[in-house]
């Protein structure tokens, strides 16, 4: 007789070989909501994936990237691809109320079958948003997606964390830079693997274009050069070039090995940050468990003990066999 | 016969005991090099800590952060205090070569015996420069500085992790913040305790503290409004007014307890990191140990074998008693 763990386990493998929108929009919400299948989903995906090409779209706010997301998503979903988009941007329309041009801009997307579309929450933690991120993004890959993008704003830490999971950073800004490039050299600049002037019918695009360029140059990148591309996603204007760039790079990516690297590197991320944070779960338990420790913690908080002692000793009493 | 080592800590104290300028450098540097000593020396401090007011100090590059920062200095100074700066801005001419301007600057607080300045380099790990901020403000504070300064930019993911170190945050804004505005409202908002308009000279100052104080009130905040102040700091105006506020910061988190709140919240976030830290060197240090298990890392690398499941089989092999 099989256990009904079995059964469930079975079902949702069979869910997965099915890979229904239903099955997708099911398991996607179960891990973002932490569901106590949250983990079996995550096992049963982890060894489908590898295929998808992961583009994050990142930039200040303000720069147009929602429209620039629709448009390209539009684009793709006519060439016939399974397409997925993660927004964990808080000042997308795609994850707030917005305004009625942008939702406008979402149902122009909702017509495509193809294209799935996930908005992450970015109330709470941070460090959470991107661990959900990257875990969202895997279910996708398992469920075949042929590219997922991610569009995060290009504030705070939660957008390295983010980018992190992507195989091509497109960096999207408007004409007039100014002092935002200054704020972007101190480490996005480096991540970015395509650069896009939006908006590029205001004045001085020419000129960030050159800016930017120069910047490039400077920067020590070396087998791939970042091409840098103006579009006007309002009008359409630019999107297949910026597409074919990001293709491009994708080829770069397989013909240099570091396609399969990066997937390497993510899976033995996923690995320690699983361990270390299975270990931490048994720790946690020893400590509350713990009375004495409990006491020497509560002097370690009070600045009467010193914690690297404290952890030290703790850490003697561990053992694995 | 006492043993060298022993002979050593005895050292480590006598010097913290005695606080020279000389030894604090030299524990300073130990500490960002991670010497071999640096453990010991964060043991030695860790229970002398507690008295200094720590603030920090942000905003986007080129708002005259660095000039705020040693005008303070300067004030600070005058009053017999003992002051110390950590430079954690990549944009700062602290940390970098840097224009003869700014070096003029520097000497004018090299002449004041009460006040040390520690440049941390940015290159590298971003990660490891938040932790030896802390660390390196925990040796301050152990040796009585008064008031410990953080200048970091308001860029970033070190930023947040930066400033969790301080009890007082400044954040520093110029006129005609525009769309820079938008991207602090995602975060840097609801931690700032006090905002400084700087070079209020230039147009527009009175409309920046306007729409400053109307995002403030908009936002939860609740015991403390966050002031908001019009400096020129070159030319030393609005110096004393931000000093003042920040000690009513001061004032205020005494009085309701968040002191030393933050104190006992700060003690116990660096027992847990250093736990974590062991118990993952201990989890390490078996893996490399271990043939068998290094295969099915190797699997999970590949992709072949889920994460999850081989970090819960090493998970259930710990025990702590």
């Amino acid at each position: 007789m099989k256990s009904r763990e079995v059964e469930k386990l079975e079902d949702l493998s069979r869910m997965f070989d099915e890979k229904s929108d239903v099955a997708l929009g099911k398991f996607l919400k179960e891990v973002e909501n932490q569901t106590s299948r949250r983990v079996e989903i995550l096992k049963e995906s982890a060894t489908r994936v590898g295929k998808a090409h992961i583009i994050g779209i990142t930039g200040p706010p303000g720069g147009g990237k929602s429209t620039l997301v629709s448009k390209i998503c539009k684009e793709l979903a006519k060439q016939d691809l399974q397409i997925a988009v993660v927004c964990v941007d808080p000042t997308s329309p795609f994850t707030q109320g917005a305004l009625l041009g942008d939702r406008v801009r979402m149902l122009e997307l909702a017509k495509f079958p193809n294209v799935f579309i996930k908005s992450l929450a970015t109330r709470g933690n941070l460090g959470g948003l991107a661990a959900s991120t990257s875990e969202i993004v895997q279910v996708f890959d398992a469920f075949d997606k042929d590219i997922i993008l991610i569009e995060t704003v290009g504030v705070g830490q939660i957008e390295f964390d983010v980018l992190e999971v992507a195989d091509t950073v497109v960096l999207v800004n408007v004409p007039g830079l100014g002092d935002s490039m200054q704020t972007m050299k101190a480490g996005i600049m480096e991540v970015a693997d395509v650069f896009v002037i939006n908006q590029a019918d205001r004045p001085g695009s020419d000129e960030s274009v050159k800016d930017l360029r120069m910047m490039i140059n400077e920067s020590q990148k070396k087998d791939w050069k970042p091409p840098i591309l103006k579009t006007i996603a309002t009008l359409e204007e630019g999107i297949t070039e910026l597409i074919s760039k990001v293709e491009e790079h994708k080829k770069y990516l397989q013909d240099s090995g570091k396609f399969k690297e990066i997937r390497e590197t993510r899976n033995l991320k996923m690995f320690h940050e699983q361990l270390i944070h299975r270990i931490a779960e048994i720790v946690e338990s020893y400590i509350h468990s713990e009375e004495s420790i409990q006491m020497e913690i509560e002097e370690v908080k009070r600045g009467t003990r010193d914690p690297f002692t404290l952890a030290e000793k703790i850490g003697d009493k561990v053992t694995i066999k």
